[in-house]
């Protein structure tokens, strides 16, 4: 009998992990999730882990195969297995993931963090499949890139490399969560355009509904309703983000020609909201020879699982290797 | 008899057109050269080409074997094999250059600019020696770069990726050739530092032999014999030549995290006066989980015919891939 080939896709966060038995067309089957209870140390997640996945294979019979497990956490290398000092998770300096999973479940297990495994989601089933040279942006709390070139992950010579978040857009700007000053998260993404709504709200004198809001009332998603309400200073949030965001990739443009930039996240469900300005710039700052090549599109996996559909794609993909 | 197998590597400048017959330990066996005479049409250039390699050939008896072809080229692209719209060479929009060659000589034949192909010789035979991800920085009328990400070269989408000379890194800065304004080989490259040298002479009012010299005679050579003799500007000029490159190779890290930069070309030649700055300023920019992991280093075949074994190693590089 010929059996069904499925694997897991586990996407641990810094609130839930979210697990799902994922088939080689991408599809979903059955998907749960846990607390990550981030405080708590691996030993105690871990067998929690181990239980949720067991659950969820216990649903398939003999007709069905699990081929290899893949898990998309912070800080994960892939290179060399390990969760090394994820600032979310309470975990210690390095805790052996792979080495864990594999142990237990006997099948083969990659691991990466979560915006590669977004980008090899989008490879695999979304709006990059057919590419071998693009980009995945996430714009969450903060901004995440998955690039891939010649059809693999660019993980350089540690692992870690991707860092697109990290490039320093404006010297002496915004204080960044790494330490340093004017990263491109501390402008574009969904936190950035909040910070960006405030520096508004200081340099202009236009009414807006956020003059009676605190800054914790300030989501992103606030910012479009309101964008989309007709508020002056959110819409000149969405262009100011637009354009900082847009000038960075051109900039990436530049290294990697690549085919597509895709974006994903929080701040890209604001759509053309966010969208326009960033195409607009991007069309004017682009080095001529790049110019009109490189489409900037949205996830076509946001209403999906895409955090586990991207975990599963980094097993499918191992397992294409061998 | 087990023949000796050879490759021809062509380094095709604005100026001189150099071939070399280099061996797979990258030796230079022979080497001759041509002027390019760039303001005729390829159809005058070519039949010279041809006559010279011939001509490198037939200083070698059967025991040698020619298995391919490798041209360094301005604005050479590597898929199509064409060279577009190269600016110092008056050849047209599109020459098929890897195609006439082909039909010429009979053996494989690759091309790329000049840059890659630098990164390609250290790869095989220079600094680069056994790394799978570097990038090689040419400072000279501009800033070049060839990008090697998992052993291969980043040709992107389209096969022009790597001009990481145009990343913008001063908003409304100087003109580049490009048309756009404030690009990276603008302030780091010898044609940058220059420019650095006379911004100086006109913020500062300290001594410098260069206030009784005009632009021409302020070569990059000259600034850094002038910053050796101690001349206050000149060894201004380097710093702030090397702060400004040392904040875009951190922006550059945290993208590729490479284990190595290589720096090569006539701003290199400078030795400790343009490594020290940089280097500097990466060990404080750069981000923490990449901070001492990249080394900086200069190329390892500035003294020997570069050009020639960069043109070579692409060329043998096709050949292990086949």
């Amino acid at each position: 009998m010929q059996q069904t080939l499925i694997t897991i896709g586990i996407d641990i966060g810094g609130t839930n992990t979210v697990l799902g038995v994922v088939n080689k067309s991408g599809e979903c089957l059955f998907d749960t999730s846990i607390p990550t209870q981030a405080t708590e140390p691996f030993d105690k997640f871990f067998p929690r882990l181990c239980v949720a996945a067991e659950t969820l294979l216990a649903r398939f019979d003999e007709g069905f195969e699990l081929v290899g497990i893949g898990i998309g956490a912070p800080n994960a290398n892939y290179y060399s297995g390990t969760i090394e000092q994820a600032p979310n998770l309470h975990w210690g300096d390095v805790v052996h993931l792979r080495k864990h999973v594999q142990e237990r479940f006997r099948v083969p297990v990659a691991i990466t963090n979560d915006a590669n495994a977004a980008a090899l989601g989008e490879m695999l089933f979304g709006a990059a499949k057919g590419m071998k040279n693009f980009l995945v942006i996430t714009l969450g709390t903060g901004l995440g890139s998955g690039i891939v070139v010649n059809g693999d992950v660019l993980y350089g010579s540690d692992g870690f490399a991707g860092e697109v978040g990290h490039i320093i857009v404006q010297e002496g700007g915004r204080d960044c969560g790494c330490g340093r000053r004017g990263c491109l998260e501390t402008y574009a993404s969904a936190t950035g355009i909040r910070r960006t709504m405030l520096e508004l709200l200081a340099d202009r004198t236009n009414a807006s509904v956020f003059r009676d809001r605190n800054f914790a009332d300030m989501s992103a998603a606030a910012i479009a309703t309101a964008a989309n309400d007709g508020d002056t200073l959110a819409k000149q949030a969405f262009e100011r983000t637009g354009e900082i965001l847009g000038k960075a990739l051109a900039n990436v443009i530049a290294c990697f020609s690549p085919e597509a930039i895709i974006l994903f996240g929080g701040l890209a469900n604001a759509g053309d909201l966010i969208l326009r300005p960033t195409q607009r710039t991007l069309d004017q700052t682009t080095l001529n020879i790049f110019k009109g090549k490189t489409r900037l599109l949205f996830s076509s996996l946001m209403d999906k699982n895409a955090a586990v559909l991207g975990a599963s794609a980094l097993i499918w993909r191992e397992l294409e290797k061998q």
